[in-house]
């Protein structure tokens, strides 16, 4: 699973045949097989410190804060009152980092599988990890699924933030998924996950949206420009249990000031209502 | 210049050091040096035909469409009346097979500098290079300097469908350039230039901007997803000599009928302006 040759870490993945991104490798700082996965921390020469999962990138410096505060805003502002929050998976740290900066968050609960990512993350990737330095977060590692089956009716947001639909996240696309986080969800609650790109894969997307559909009443799909991901960009499933929210509104919104004081560089109410807006191809398929 | 190794074509430039996307080629269909650029067609493994100039991508198959239609209806559908359109460059005809389905649009002038450009597109990218076949296209071998100095309020729209700011294509991105262009446009002109992306070159995006301002009443940056190019999208610089028009809103909506009878894959009037939001970093660069 070594994908570093000649200085260029590659990614290469059944999941998008035929097409590879790389970055110049200057430093490799990480690297280890957890219980669960490959893990590969390095700095690389123009893009920052990368973390690369079972050969596929995670986030890199330059361009996380497109995920991070997207998949995370998209569903806190969307909600009118986000008090508690659970995040599945985010063992980095930088959903955690975002999540915490929502003024009406009060508690949030994490649950990563894999210990050694949280542990790597702090040493190597401090910026992103100093989200569970917050004091409104509890990070427990457990597994997601266990911790909801015993978790029920108390979250008011849940965001997973989990690796590709491939190996060990690969439950996390299911309709069974779905289900468990309705159940521990509050009602009228909101949910986001990852949820791959229209253009390597609709299909899938639109499977994904269709297992959801049948424990949420309003879905859609967003996406955000992330450079180092496949396709350049990364999509999200955004739910509601409340078929009169309508997720494209944001019903909370950071004004200038808290854009600058909390270092919110890709959100913005504009940016939440455009990321909902799909090209015909995808709107097509999705309606 | 020959990027091919071990059946893979790799995408290595300058402009984004460090970084690099890479296709699986399944056939070599063209390849050859004109008087300005080495020229390769190749039919890619997953990703249809990809044409390359001078090393780099100017289009795939599979998601061509975002780029042409963007470029293409930003600045036609924000013109009231967009009747004489002058496109400079786009010797593949992809933009020419776009701007000639706008119903409005009666005339289109299109002056590429690199005839082999033009009959390899004709060979091996007909989908692209049937833009040519319209009765509304005149298609000129010149070079758009020399042609724009002596077409002076001549049209409605100018597109200019350029490779990126190195080698030949580095004198369109100069104030000189857009001086040009407002001298070619009639009273309320529109145009609209490919702007590179903001992830991997914000200051030249915004030295760009700044030497169009110097000309246009109306500068405005907008992009579109399209993952075979560098950081997985492109910018768009539309511009007016019309201070009170609103790039933003489209004037002339495509029906859905159209958007179906047309075959735009991307392009609507929500896309339109969703294309202009930008993310904090960028905004802030900008405004």
């Amino acid at each position: 699973m070594d994908h570093i040759r000649a200085g260029w870490f590659s990614e290469i993945s059944p999941l998008w045949p035929g097409q590879s991104f790389s970055m110049e490798v200057k430093e490799v700082l990480y690297k280890d097989k957890s219980e669960y996965q490959d893990i590969l921390i390095f700095e690389s020469k123009n893009n920052g410190t990368v973390l690369v999962l079972d050969g596929i990138i995670q986030c890199s410096q330059k361009d996380e804060f497109s995920y991070q505060e997207m998949i995370s805003f998209l569903p806190l502002c969307a909600h009118p009152n986000p008090q508690k929050v659970l995040i599945v998976g985010g063992g980095d740290g930088g959903v955690a980092r975002e999540v915490q900066k929502h003024p009406l968050v009060k508690e949030i609960i994490q649950v990563e599988i894999d210990e050694k990512v949280v542990s790597a993350s702090k040493k190597h990737l401090p910026f992103m990890a100093k989200g569970f330095d917050s004091p409104k977060v509890t990070l427990n590692i457990c597994d997601g699924f266990e911790y909801m089956r015993n978790h029920k009716n108390e979250f008011d947001v849940i965001i997973t933030d989990s690796s590709d639909p491939i190996g060990p996240a690969v439950n996390l696309f299911t309709e069974n998924y779905y289900r468990l986080l309705k159940e521990a969800l509050k009602p009228g609650g909101i949910i986001s996950s990852q949820a791959g790109t229209v253009w390597t894969d609709l299909p899938m997307v639109k499977q994904t949206v269709a297992n959801c559909k049948k424990h949420f009443q309003t879905v859609k799909y967003a996406n955000s420009s992330v450079p180092s991901y496949p396709d350049g960009q990364i999509g999200y499933l955004v739910a509601s249990l409340d078929e009169s929210v309508d997720l494209r509104k944001p019903s909370f919104v950071f004004s200038e000031r808290q854009i600058d004081e909390l270092e919110l560089k890709y959100y913005n109410d504009e940016i939440h209502a455009a990321a909902f807006v799909l090209p015909n191809f995808v709107r097509k398929e999705l309606a």
